[in-house]
């Protein structure tokens, strides 16, 4: 604390505070002597007592000497070698160094982007004195609220008021909350991605929890699990960006109706398609009914930036109100008056055209690239939306001999097991975290260490 | 949708698709009736075959038809009618206006942070673009941690490794993800600050939680639960700063020992001590073994800025390591960045001193002031650290018609109703929310409503 001490902004005090202490320390004062009175030790010091009784004080906060009411200070009884340990700290081993090229990471294009212009809409936001030194309003700023409210609603169609809309951290923040509120409700079913991080929350908080790639049409597996919550992503329900039918959409709101079952619509990449016109959101079909729609902008803008929301239906909102309010909110409020400006200016828009233009042709491409590069070896299919290109080689190796060829090669690829079939290894590339001039080495490397 | 479809890249595929779907939706074309083939579509539209193919997936996409293999595309059969509803959306009540003096919030005094040197450390965090395009690390960025284990092995003795760090978006984003780690330790008790927030977020996870103002000396309190866990605020035990003796702390660290129970250290404040210097936390005394340490920085910066971190003993890293990583990062990446550069360049113990100041010289002068002007009817209290003012004044008046009379003059001010006896009310005012200069005229005005 040496340091702590020099900068300290009472020296005097503190030199009477070490001398006592260490005497009771050094054993040279033991537990019951009395020290001597403040107003002695102030004569004998040349000091005022007001120092001496600041030592005292502190001598007595930390234990070492005690108050006997009308008689003065003595010596505590403290075993202090009883504590004399040192904690064995925690090493982790080191993480993996990065790969040349890595076609798993769900990073954003840096292209993507306009650093400088966010960093201006910051750079005003910091400037909301008045705001930043408060906590903030815990469901999120109203006015980016509001501002989200338009959006999905020009956007997605969604129909809600700025009070049904929670901001927060990510999508598992928000998860946390929602768990608060339906805890009552269980099993929930996971159809689409896996989410591992989604099914944690849940998981954690002790719901049991069924997961399906995909529910047959006739909701046979909602049905027999008897779901009481369905968590899915009816935007992009592969990782190439399949939609829901509007079929299979009407199907699963009316069983939501009669089962009194809640879906959480993960919006997921609702933006990134290419070919078709986005599919109307659930949360609109249903008109709020029975859907708790959500929302993010990891990769519209950046993942680093933490905010996503959530709308919840009316049938949630009083419970919000009562057990809601006690979460405080986890994003950063200058952030979340950035946002809410850049939105305002119509700059969430741009961005969406913007971003989906680069990765249709950084996704067209890579397909391009691939076919090009491996012929008849491999079949490249056809990608709806997303970053993901999916494509099939025809190979005799297992999916471990790949993934180690191609991990000595530097380059980080994801398998998809399950679709992988006899001769034919099914690979999933994503093409956001590579940068479109490398496509072409990185898939001759591949090409290479798997047909050499 | 309109303004989505004007901004459509392809509007000729799109007007392709509007018109079966009218033809549909309108009845025109029945269930079960063919479309004509995309070729033949083609040649009469003198359009090109891709841009009906698109046509035909959106209104695939979309269940308006659905195609036969080898012989085409026919109308499906969809109840549209069914989903035709609005949602009644949520109002809330507005929000009471903002009181004329607010010795409640929690807000901190604009004059204690500086604005300007913040703004150029996130305008050069906002640079980084490589680590903002990706998700980052989700126990909080590692050159952050590295910072925050020199800074509370400085400030606070605490003994750890980066690796035990964990940085999340205020204190409850941590224990959300502590729950996860410690869910076969129950029951929690709770002491000192109630802290609702905290107690929240076990309860919601199926914890049983008990609170107790302060334990018995002799620990019953903890004993007779049978304790598994405690949350506790060594450094700020009352709201006017009283600290845990140094033969509590040991007391408490040798029963976490033998009970296998574990302690959650709030370090809430304990950079808000005035008269005394810091005491030891319970992390140092007890190296880490038995302590789970919080500390965070909404009052030493900005409560705006999500920012605090867990120190988590050895005992927990390996479950850490199991169930922790999927927990996602809360944290904004670019205020990390910041933060990390600002406590390395030596701005968070300039910070600490000089808030110390400000807000030591602020709770002297308001309880100045209310000594003051209430003279003989009113007792101030000492207060040892913390932002909290504790006063008692004498009066025959209920503790409603007190908060009644000061709310209507505009006075929002906390009754401490425990505290309180006959013939004295106990207030505690917080001096962080309201500016220095209007001390006088708002105790004034309070005694005018009070003893009218």
């Amino acid at each position: 604390m040496e340091k702590v001490e020099k900068k300290n902004e009472n020296p005097l005090y503190l030199e009477i505070y070490e001398y006592y202490k260490n005497l009771i320390l050094l054993g040279r004062m033991k537990a019951g002597e009395k020290l001597p009175s403040i107003r002695r030790c102030a004569l004998e010091r040349q000091v005022s007592k007001t120092t001496i009784e600041s030592s005292y004080m502190q001598l007595a906060a930390e234990g070492y000497i005690h108050s006997v009411a009308g008689s003065g200070y003595y010596v505590s009884e403290v075993n202090f070698e009883e504590r004399k340990r040192i904690a064995p700290s925690y090493q982790q081993n080191k993480k993996q160094e990065k790969p040349l090229y890595d076609f798993v990471s769900s990073t954003v294009d840096p292209k993507s982007f306009d650093f400088e212009l966010w960093r201006r809409y910051m750079k005003s936001a910091l400037r909301n004195t008045e705001r930043l030194v408060a906590y903030g309003d815990p469901q999120g700023e109203y006015d980016l609220r509001v501002a989200l409210m338009n959006y999905v609603n020009e956007a997605r169609r969604v129909v809600c008021s700025p009070e049904q809309i929670v901001v927060g951290a990510g999508v598992q923040s928000l998860l946390g909350i929602l768990c608060a509120l339906t805890d009552v409700r269980n099993p929930i079913c996971f159809t689409g991605h896996e989410f591992k991080q989604g099914q944690a929350v849940f998981k954690d908080r002790g719901f049991d929890i069924y997961y399906r790639r995909t529910f047959a049409k006739d909701l046979s597996f909602l049905k027999e699990k008897k779901a009481k919550m369905l968590y899915t992503f009816p935007s992009h329900m592969t990782p190439w960006g399949e939609v829901m039918s509007m079929k299979t959409r009407l199907e699963l709101l009316s069983y939501a109706d009669k089962e009194d079952c809640l879906i959480i619509e993960d919006d997921y990449e609702s933006e990134f398609r290419y070919y078709t016109r986005p599919v109307p959101s659930l949360q609109s079909l249903d008109g709020g009914q029975k859907v708790i729609y959500i929302g993010g902008f990891s990769r519209l803008l950046l993942p680093s930036l933490r905010i996503a929301f959530m709308v919840l239906p009316v049938e949630l909102m009083d419970i919000y109100q009562e057990k809601g309010r006690y979460y405080n909110q986890t994003a950063s409020t200058a952030e979340q008056i950035a946002l809410c400006q850049f939105i305002r200016d119509g700059h969430l828009k741009k961005q969406i055209r913007k971003a989906r233009k680069i990765y249709m042709s950084k996704s067209q491409e890579l397909g391009r690239v691939i076919s090009e590069v491996f012929k008849e070896k491999a079949k490249v299919l056809p990608n709806e939306g997303g970053f993901l290109v999916p494509f099939e080689i025809k190979t005799t190796l297992s999916i471990k001999e790949i993934e180690e060829r191609a991990s000595k090669a530097g380059i980080k690829l994801r398998v998809a097991e399950k679709l992988s079939h006899e001769g034919w290894i099914y690979l999933i590339l994503s093409c956001s975290g590579v940068e479109e001039e490398l496509f072409k080495e990185s898939m001759s490397l591949l090409k290479d260490v798997l047909f050499e």
